[in-house]
C-alpha cells in the first residue's frame, strides 16, 4: 500500500519543515504508524507534526533525523518555535475525505453541544488538552474506519 | 444537572417538530440519555432527531409520543418526510462547544486523511453509514470527554 | 448617566431571556455595576448572562428575580439549559467600539502569539477556564479605559 | 524553553523586514522580553515592530541593529516608512491561541460595550492611544496568562 | 423636492426609533436640515440619529418631540441607551450614492494613508472625535457635491 | 519626519510602476506634497498615480521622470496604459488608518444618501468627476486631519 | 403569455410600494410594455420602478394610480423619498437569466474596458446617466433578445 | 490616444498568450479596433481573446502573428487547447469601469428578468451564442458609450 | 415509503404555491412519481415545480388542481409568473444528499470541460434546453442511483 | 478538432503531474478518449486524473510512461500517494460550462433530493463509490451532451 507524500501545491502554505520530511518520508518508504513507533508518539501526532501542526520536542527531533537520515541541524532549526496552526486547510475542506468530518460537526454538532451539557454541565471539550487515534475494524459488514478523540472538559468559570 | 433545552432563536431554522419535541423534552425534564434509553436509541442520535438532523422510524414515534405525552399523529406530521440535514447551524460555529470540534478537523484534516490513506486505501470513511458516542472518563488528571465515530471505509471505484 | 438597554433590531438572535431582562433593566434604571453588586458577579459577566453568553445559576436566577421584579417562574424556565453563545453579534463586528477589540486580536494577535509562547511554552489561553473585567481610570493625559482578561494557560497534550 | 521564530509560510505578507529580523534573534536566541529590555519598549510592543505592526523609531533602529548584529543601513531602510497593519493575520483567525482572543470579543463584545457605555457614556476605547502587556501568574489552580489592554476613552463629538 | 422617507424594508435592521421618526418627520414634510436647525444639530448628525447611528441627548429629544409632535415619553424610552452602530448598510454598499463613497476609500485609501502619515506621522484620523458636512457648490460646469470629514489626529502610543 | 515608502509585501498587487517610483521616492527622500508641487497637481492625486490608482499624462511622466531620476522611457512604458483601479487593498480595510474611513461610510452612509438626496435630487455624487484634498488643522484641541471630497452630481435619467 | 408577477418570497426585500403595484398589475393582467406606453416610460424603467429600483415623477403616479386603480393618496406615499437600489438581488444572482448578464460582466469585463479606454480615454460609462432597452429579433436561426446600454462617458477628473 | 496594455499584477491570473499578445500589442502600438479589423472579428472579441476569454482559431492565429511579428509556432502552442473563462476578475469588480457594468446587472436584473420573461416567455438570453459591440455617439449633451448586447433566447425545456 | 414534505423552516425562501402543493400531495400521500405520471412530466420536473424551479403550463395546473384537490383558481393565482429560480437552496450545499451531486462538480468539473471540449469543440451543455432522470439500479454489489441529464450543446458564437 | 490542454495559470494549484502529464499529451495530441483507450479507463477518469482528482494505479502509471513517452520513474513519483481533491477549482465555478452543471445543482438539489428521498428511502448517493461518462446524441433538434452519475445508494445507519 501507498506511503503518504506531500501534494506539491500545498507545500507553500506550511512550514518548510513539511517538505524536509515528507521527502525524506518517501525515499525512506515509511508509513505514519512506522515513524510514530520509532518516535514513541501517535501516528496522527506525528502526521501533524509533518503538516506543522504540532511542536516536535528535542527528542521528536533526535529521533526523526536518525530514522530519516536528515542532518539534525538544519531539521532542529526548521523545527524551532511554536507551530502557527490551522493553515494547512482551507475551511470548508474541500477534499472529500476531510469534508466528510466537517459534516460529521455540521450536522451532529448541536446534537454532540446538547449530550455533552447534559452529561458534563457548562463547559467545553478542550481540544488542546486532548488527543485521537485512528483505529480500524472488519466485520461481516465491511471496514469501518474508527476515530477516537478525547479531550479534557473545561467547565466555564464563573465570575 | 440542567437537560438541554432549544434555545428559541434557533428555532426559526429548525422543522416544526423541534419545539415539539423540546418542549415535552423540558416539561418532563428528561436528559438525551434518558430518552434515548426509552427509544432505543443511542443519546446523541436522539438529540440529533430532536434537532431535525435524523429521521425518526414509525417506532420512534411511537415511543417518543408515550414517552414525552405528544399526541401521537401530529407529531408523525411533523416527523414525516426525510430530514434537510446541515442548516441547524452555520459554519464556522460560534458556539464555542462545537468550535473545538471543527477546530480539531481544521487543524487535523490533513493528518486524519494522511494516515487513513495509509491504514485503508484511496476513500473516505462514510458519515452516512456511521454512528457514534460520547463517553465521560474520569482520571486523576480531570474529566474527559470522549467522542467515538465509526463509519465504514468507502474505496474510490475505479472506472 | 444612561444605562444599557436592549437595541430592539438584536432580539431576534438573542434568546427570550435578553428581552425579559433587559425590560425590567430599564424599568428599574439598573447599570450592570449595581445588577452585579446585588447578584455577587463581576457587571461583565451579568452584562453577558443578559446577552445569552453566560449561565444563570440558581442563585443567579433567585437574586435576578428579587432584585428586578420579575417573576421567577418564566425566568428560570427562560433561562434553563446551556447558553448557545457567539450568535450575538455578527464578525467582523460592526459596532465601532466591538470593531476596535476586533481590531487589537488583528493587528496584535502574532505578537500575542510569539510573546505567550515565549513566556509559557506551546498552549493556548483559555477562554473557557477566563474571567475579566473592566475597569477606569484617570491621569493628566485623559481618562483611560482597560480591559483585563485572565485565562488558564493550557499546554498541548503530546500524544 | 525555545524562542518564537518566523513561520517561512507568513513571510510573503510581512514586511521584508520581519525576516531580517527574525533570523537575527533565532540566530541570537534572543526572546522578546530580552529584546524588549534593551530596547526599552515592552515586549508585545517589540513583537508587533517584528511583525511590521509597529513602527520604529531611530532609536528603536540603532538599539536593534547593535543588539542583533544587523548592519544599521539596510536595518534602517527596511523599516523605514509607515506600517501598513493587519495585514498580518487573516480573520478569523485560524491559530488556536489568536482564535481564543477572537472568541473573546465575538462572545464579550456586546458585554464590553454596555458595560464601557455606562461607565464612560457613548464612545469608545481607542486601540491606537493604547498599550498592552501579558503577565504570568500561578496560583494553586494552575498557570494564567493576564493580559491588559489600556486604551484612551473617546467620546463621541457632538455635531 | 421631496424629503427623505424610511424605505420599509430597512426597517427590521433599526432601532423602534427610526420609524417613529421617519413616520413623523414624512407627515411633516420637514428636511433634515430643516429639523437641523431647529435642534441645533448638523443636518447629517439628524439623519444619522434617525438611522439609530448617533445617541440623542435629553436636549434632542425635547426638541424632536416637540417639533415633530411625537409624545415625548415613549420617544425617550426608544431612544434611551447607547446606538449599536453599524449595521444598517451592510458592506459593500449597494446602493450606487453610498457605494461611490466605499469606492473612493477602496481607490484612494493607500494614498490617504501616505499623504496622512507624511504630514501627521504614524496614527489615525479618528472617526469617533470627529463630525461631517454636505455642501452644495455650483459652477459653470455644473452643480457638485462637497462632503467634509474633520477628524482629530491619534498618534500611535509608544509603549 | 518619515516619507512614506512601499511595503514590500504590497508589491505583488501593484503594477511595476509602483516599485519604480516608491524606490525613486524614498532614494529622494521626497514626500508626495514636494512630488506634488513639482508635477502640479495634488499629492492625493500622486500619491495614488504611485499606486496605481491615476493615470499619468505624457507631461506627469516628464516631469516624474526628471524629478526622481527616473530614465522616461521605461517609466513611460510602465505607465502606458489605463489603470485597473480599485486592487490595491482589500476591502473591509484591515489599515486601522485607512478602516476609519470604511467606517464612515459604514456608519453614516444612509444619512449622507438622505441629505444629499434632499439637497440635489435623486441621484449620486460622481467618484469620476471628482476631486480630494487633505488638509491638517490646530486648534486648542489638538491637531485635526480634514479630508474634502468634491464630486459632481449626477442625476438619474428619466428613460 | 403570462404577465410578470411579485415572487412572494422576494416581498421582504422590497419596498411596500412593490406588492401594492405588483398585485394590481397582476388583477389587470398588463405587460410592462403597456404599462410604460401609458405611463411613457421604457418598459424596463418602469418593471425597475416596480421593484423599487427607480424613482417615480408625481406624473408617473398620477398615470399609475389611473391604469392600475391603485387610490392614489396612499401609493404616493408608498411611492416617495428615494429609492434604496441594489438590495432587490444577492449577487452573484442566482437566478439563471439574471446569472447570464452577471457572466458577460465577469467574462467580458477586462475586454469592455479595454476598448472603452481606447475609444473613450481613462474613465467609465455611467450607470446613472443612463437608458437601456430590450428588443426581440428573428432571424432563420431563431429568436433573439437585443439589449442595449447607453451611459454617458465620464472621464476622470485630474487634479 | 493611448493603447490598452496588460496591468502586469494581472498576469499570474491569466494564461501565457495574454502576456505574449499584450506586449506585442504595446510595441506595435495598436487598439483593439484596428487588430480586429485586420482578423475579421469585433474589437471586444478581439480584446476578450488577448485576456484568455474567447478562443481563437487557426486563421486568428495567422492573422496574429503576422499583424503582431509573433513567431506562429509558440503562439499556436499557448492558444491550443480551450479557454479557461471567467477568472480574469475577480466578483464583485472593483475596477470602477467595471463595476458600472455590475452595478446596472444589480441594479435592473429583475426588471430585465420580467420584461423579457413578458417578451419571450420562461427562457434565458443565451451568453455563449451571443456578441456584443461598443459603440461612440456624441450629441448636444455629451459623449455616449453604447454597448449592444444580443444573445439566443432559449426556452426552457418541458419534460 | 414515505412521501417527500415540505420542511417547514424551508418555506419562507419558497413561492407560496409550495406550501400548498405540498401539503396537497402530504394529504394525498402521493410520490413525485405518481403526480409525474398523472401530470405527464417527469418526477423531477414535477418536484422542481412544487420547489418553485419549474413553469407550470395551464395545463399542469389543471391537472394538479385535479389530482391534489385544490381550487383551481387560487393555485393558477400562486403559479402564475415566471419562476425566480435558483434561491431554493444555499450553496455551498448543507444537505449532505445535495452536497454529493456538488462535489462531483468540484472534483470532476474540469475533466468534465476537457472532455466535452475533445468531444464537442468549445461551448457549453445547456442548462435550460436540457432535461433530467433518475433511475434505479440494482446488482450483486448493491443499489444505484443513476442521474442522467442531457442538455444541449451550445457553441460559442465567433464574432 | 482541439485537444485540451493545461491553462497555465492553472498550473499552481495541481500537482507537479498535471504539468508532466498535460505537456506530454499536447505533444503526442492525444484526446481523453484515446488515452482512456490506451490505459483501460473512462475517459472522464482520465482526465480526472490528469487534473489531479483520481488516483493512478501501478498499471496506469505504466500505461501513461508509454504511450505519453514520459520517463517512470519520476511519473511514478509524482502520482505516488493520495490524491488532494478538490481544490483545482474555484466554487462557485467561474468557468461558463462548469457553472452549467453548477447551476443544475443549484436549481434541482432539491428536486432531486425529494426524489431520490422517494425512490431509496433516507440516504445519500455516493460520489466516491460511483462512475460517470459522457456522451454525444444528435437528433433532429441539434446535438446533445449526455452525462450519467451512478453512485451507490447508502442508506443512513440507524443508531
Amino acid at each position: 500500500m501507498s506511503v503518504s507524500v506531500l501534494e506539491s501545491s500545498l507545500a507553500p502554505r506550511l512550514p518548510e519543515s513539511s517538505a524536509t520530511l515528507f521527502e525524506a518520508k518517501q525515499a525512506k518508504n515509511l508509513t505514519f504508524a512506522e515513524i510514530g513507533n520509532a518516535v514513541g508518539r501517535d501516528e496522527v501526532a506525528v502526521a501533524a507534526l509533518f503538516y506543522g501542526q504540532a511542536k516536535a520536542s528535542a527528542e521528536d527531533i533526535d529521533a526523526l533525523s536518525t530514522l530519516l537520515s536528515v542532518p539534525k541541524e538544519p531539521l532542529a532549526k526548521q523545527l524551532a518555535g511554536f507551530p502557527d496552526r490551522g493553515r494547512s486547510i482551507e475551511m470548508p475542506p474541500k477534499e472529500p475525505l476531510i469534508y466528510r468530518l466537517y459534516e460529521i460537526v455540521q450536522n451532529y454538532g448541536l446534537a454532540y453541544k446538547a449530550v455533552l451539557n447534559e452529561k458534563f454541565g457548562d463547559g467545553i471539550m478542550s481540544a488542546i488538552s486532548f488527543s485521537t487515534k485512528v483505529e480500524k475494524e472488519v466485520d461481516d459488514q465491511g471496514t469501518w474506519a474508527v476515530i477516537t478523540i478525547r479531550g479534557k472538559w473545561l467547565p466555564y468559570t464563573r465570575f
